[in-house]
């Protein structure tokens, strides 16, 4: 199955844009998860379980993993296995090399972890991003304008008449002969979104930057979705992950997931095609 | 110790402006090998104490060492506790994040492992580099010019009438309070190599693609050393590594390197400050 018909059918399964990012940060974690063997894939786990009806993907974000060296790569993939195969798994991992560098980075995300999509910055160029998306079954999506402040120092630099997040945008739709790669704007550039939706009508867009970030639902919803409704993916970490904080924090974790599906729907059904 | 006091002592005190690239990849390694528990770690073994005397600093390029999931961590733990202080210790993982992320990933190589040196992308600009840099002690070396043949995509697109690539050393100046920053130049841009130097007198250069990728070792030296001779960091990888493929590649490693170091050392004396 390609990458764009799994990632529509399962946002019309769960009539869901929302993605839950895995950014689960041990230090983070109550007390009483200590008394499990891995309490970070305890903890997704029990997410999992409490939202998998309600979102279309979960964003695993590599930094959190990594930073326990090898016992994270354990608990990602324990993770990976209890997320339903219908669902959208997102590596978010934002590396690529050259060459063959990038053939053994592409190998780990896509071959032996088998992520469904995987985030990669644009710099080194098409040989960086090319080992990666060698199946129409598996999305890369290409950091094109980011959330955060330092998003300034570089992607709005003029290249000609136009800033550099859209040279990079022209690019990828150059590069998409298997209509498997997507882009990557933060919540936190409203306007920039509407245009870059614009530019590429038909792209999956990732869209962090809603919660913590402080990025806007309602531009996020009504700018990054497709004519059919679709194809934008609102990812929400920190705010459904830390909901709550005793015992009942899967409980918290799909009340604040419900509610954010809800609005989401709510601003999509408000700015029809 | 400052980084840039760590380089410039060991460069003197081995006479040498040689790097290995440690990206022992398991499927080039002769089958002998297999014999131990963790090949590739037997394998960085033998060719370290082989050439510990005779280069500046050792690269470990992660992509070859997290393809192999957790254990490929445990072989990275136990190839530095290798490595002799005096030696500068590169990892090349060519990956940040947006802030409480990035910081993630500063914990696991700055802290956690304690590299003395990181590789970095430029693109989400300077909160996705500053968590990297904290200490005095320890180097960021921006990807500046890549040596692969995407570096044509994005790098030298103009901005105003500046390639990118100097947007970005524009900025790594500004950025460079602590003195730990340096730059990535693919020695297969010789020219831009040359003008490089000239805009950033100052500043370590780590320039990779000699050997396997066919760039050019005169004018990496030439073009990449500081006026005082030093501060540039010639990377060689497969080259040395695979030199030898039966029991004597320790040997032939040695040998390699000591071409390599004495070529390095003809071009320094052949063009003097």
């Amino acid at each position: 199955m390609t990458f764009l018909r799994k990632l529509r059918e399962i946002q019309q399964r769960n009539n869901s844009l929302l993605c839950i990012g895995l950014d689960t940060d041990i230090h983070k974690l109550p007390e009483f998860m200590f008394e499990y063997g891995d309490p970070v894939f305890e903890y997704n786990r029990r997410i999992i379980n409490a939202t998998k009806d309600l979102v279309c993907a979960y964003k695993i974000n590599m930094a959190f993993y990594e930073v326990r060296g090898e016992s994270g790569w354990y608990t990602v993939h324990q993770t990976l296995a209890r997320i339903p195969e219908t669902i959208v798994r997102i590596a978010d991992p934002k590396r690529t090399d050259i060459g063959n560098s990038a053939e053994q980075y592409a190998h780990l995300f896509m071959t032996d972890y088998e992520f469904d999509a995987v985030t990669l910055p644009p710099y080194m160029g098409w040989d960086s991003i090319g080992p990666f998306v060698k199946r129409p079954s598996q999305c890369g999506f290409i950091l094109t304008l980011s959330s955060n402040p330092g998003s300034r120092d570089f992607q709005y630099l003029k290249v000609g008449s136009k800033p550099l997040y859209e040279k990079v945008i022209e690019k990828v739709k150059t590069w998409n002969k298997k209509k498997n790669l997507g882009l990557i704007v933060g919540a936190t550039h409203p306007k920039e979104l509407r245009r870059i939706r614009n530019l590429a009508p038909d792209l999956p867009i990732l869209i962090p930057g809603i919660g913590a970030q402080k990025g806007d639902l309602r531009s996020a919803v009504r700018y990054g979705v497709s004519k059919r409704g679709d194809l934008a993916i609102i990812n929400v970490s920190r705010d459904i992950l830390y909901a709550g904080v005793d015992e009942k924090f899967p409980q918290a974790a799909r009340e604040k997931a419900l509610q954010y599906r809800a609005e989401i729907n709510k601003y999509r059904k408000d700015f029809p095609a």
